[in-house]
Parts: structure tokens; C-alpha cells; sequence
């Protein structure tokens, strides 16, 4: 089996809820960027975060070995810096492998949670 | 990096719900044109919305500056028309450099809200 | 501008709940085939439906002008056959001309509605 | 008509509540991959699931028969093992033909239901 995906993976949409309810961490407000590298090489990854009027921060690094899946949320990163709540930004993830990436949120606000998903964009 | 994306885009879906539950703007039912210019030129937009039994209106105009994200509501727009409630819609984003599109809802008129959101269709 | 999109779309997702709260036929339970011809010349359309366990039902046929978007109802589908409610299914569209389609679900099985959507799978 | 999709889908999104509300099997917690089989041959499937910090499981396999749909809830898989509740996975989809293939989540962990779905990643 051959390396699938793309290596570059880009999402438009992204916003972390300010509040929640009910029992951290399943049913915190949050966004999470879901990455399967399927291939037989680790994968390198580097994040970069967009936001409406200050210039990009990142990138944030981490890894996917190989024939693993990581689900990171955003809410977790912290290095160069949080990603800040109630705030529009996109994200763009180049890997050196192939990889598939999908975008989703959870967004329990209210007291009955509501979810979003996509694939996100990729090429190269 | 070069830039990222394509320079058409399409959302077939569009349809704003025209009552809210809760605090706004954040709770307000609204749906929502997510555009990544993750490249190095500004993006000059021209946004078009198709409707069933009318011509398209627009273009309605808007800049997404280079290294920025910019979320824009279809129920901000206003110049040449605002975009009417509760009617079927969809929408056609021209760039003239690569760009990333992702669309949302927000429906909040019952007491808890419910979102969708997809990749939208991009060529070019 | 030259037409946008592909002529051939599948959607493999389909499932319409039997029941529904609220006022008809916003917040009824449906499915919805949302299609953009944002081309010049009127797209011809047949749509045919996919069962777990017989025969392809259809081509359902719909017309969508040049410039305008058509939401159908997979609920309002009556010619040939209507679309069994609680019933896996999926479906194919075949356009004479370049069209973009998106496919969403309300459901309101419960007191508070849940929607998904996504951009279909295009080709050709 | 000519088989429509790729032979090859990844989904990198995955998670089943392990807790439900409301009547079974219906409004249980669930995550299914809808496949759609358009042609003429009979698709041979192969679906291996991907996690955190283990090997990968799979192949799982099954039918979707030429001109059929086949929706398999992930919470049913039990051969050569069932997919555990509560933790992160992803999945690859491998057909000896064309087919298309499609994610959804219903999550009644709550009193009221949320749903998510999008398009899988499609190659070859």
C-alpha cells in the first residue's frame, strides 16, 4: 500500500467556543484537526494558524508515526502560543508524507451539544 | 510556500433561518463564507449568490489580505442586496489568486442549536 | 465565466427520519439535494436512488435553469416512486451540463433539530 | 454508465460515544461509513482501522454489491475485532472497484441528538 492523502491541507473555518457544559474533556467546547498517516514513514508535521488581522502564528510541530492517527485539538496547543476562544482563524498543515486531515467541532455552549465536520482541502 | 487553493469556489447549499435563540451576535442564526489566503498577495473577492426563480445578485466585493482568514456572514452582506431569510440560495466565490473556502450554519431558532459545515467545491 | 463544477455526482449518505417536532415543512425531517448551475445553459438532470437490497429506483428528472439553484426535497420525490422513510439509500446525479451539488439532512426526530451537510463526490 | 468513485478512502475522523439516549438501535451513539457502489460489479471491500498508539486492525471485510448502497455502522464490526468506544481512530478503505464513500456520527450522549458527515478522501 502506497502513502495516501496529500501533504499540504488547509481549513477555512475554525472558532473554540468560550464556554461548555457538562463533564471535561469529552463535552468541552472544542476543535479538534484529525490527521491518519496511513503510510509506512512518520509523518513531520508542521501547523500554521491564520487569524482575520495579525499575522500568522506557528508553526506548531508534531508528529504522526506511522500507520497511526492523531486527533488534535486545538484547544491543546500551546507552543508558540494558545489558540485564542471566540476568535475566527483557519489553519494550514504541511506534512513531508502523505497524510488525510479532517476538521471538526464540538460546541456544547448550550446544554445539548452540536457537532461539525468536513474534510478539509488538500493538494500537492 | 506558494500559494495555497483555488480561485472558484461553489457552495450549493444556502438557506438562513430568520428567527435566533440567544445572546447576539454569537447565537444569531446565521450561515457563514470561511476564506483562507494563506498566500502572499491579497485576494480581491468577487462573491456571487444564485437564487431558484430570480437572477444572481452581486458581485458583492470584499478583500481577504495575504497571510489572513476572513469569515464573512451572508447576513452582514448588504451592498448591492441584502441576502433574504428562510430562501434558498447558493454561492459562487471568484478570486483572483488561489484561496480556500469553507461553509456554515449556525441554526439556533429552536433553544439549542444545531451546525453544518462543508468544504466547498473549488476549481481553477 | 464558463460553467463550474462537474457533471456526475454521487452521495452515499441517505437516511430520512420517520417522524419530526415542530412546524411544517421547515422544521419537518428531510433530506435535500441542493444544486448550483451557475452556467448559461439549463442543466437537465437525473437523479437515481440506491437501495441496500434491490433494484436503483429512477431517474428521477428536474430541470435547473442557467443561473439559478435548485434545493429538492428527497421527501418530496414522487415520480417514479417515493423515498422510503428509515431506509439506507443513496444517490447518483447525472447533469447534461456542469453543476455543483451539496447534500443535508434535517432531523428532528427530537424536540431539537440536527443537521449535517457535505459537498458530494464530483466527476466527469 | 461507467463505474463512478476512486477504490481508495480514508476518513480521518473517528470516535463512538459510549453512552446513548432514546430507542435502539436508531438513536444509539453510532459512527457508520456509507459506501455507494453505482456499477456494475460487485465491490470487494477492505477496511482497516487506525489508532493512537497501536497497530492497525483490519482488515475487516465485506460486499456491496454492483448497483447497491451498503451503510455498515463501525459499532458493529466485530471481526477480527470490535472497534472500542470513547477512543480516537481512523479508517482506509480499500475497493477492487470504484465506489464512493461517505462518514457520519450520530451522537445521543445527550438528551438530544447532534450529527456530523462529510465526504471521505478519495484516490486512485
Amino acid at each position: 500500500m502506497p502513502a495516501v492523502g496529500k501533504r499540504v491541507w488547509a481549513i477555512a473555518e475554525g472558532w473554540i467556543p468560550a464556554t461548555s457544559h457538562g463533564p471535561a474533556p469529552q463535552l468541552t467546547s472544542h476543535e479538534t484537526i484529525c490527521v491518519l498517516n496511513a503510510g509506512e514513514q512518520d509523518a513531520r508535521i508542521e501547523l500554521t494558524l491564520y487569524f482575520a488581522d495579525r499575522e500568522p502564528v506557528g508553526p506548531y510541530r508534531f508528529d504522526v508515526a506511522a500507520r497511526r492517527t492523531r486527533h488534535v485539538r486545538f484547544n491543546d496547543l500551546t507552543d508558540p502560543a494558545p489558540v485564542p476562544r471566540e476568535t475566527d482563524y483557519a489553519s494550514l498543515l504541511v506534512s513531508d508524507v502523505p497524510v488525510v486531515v479532517q476538521h471538526t467541532r464540538l460546541d456544547s455552549r448550550q446544554a445539548e451539544l452540536a457537532l461539525l465536520s468536513t474534510i478539509a482541502y488538500g493538494e500537492s
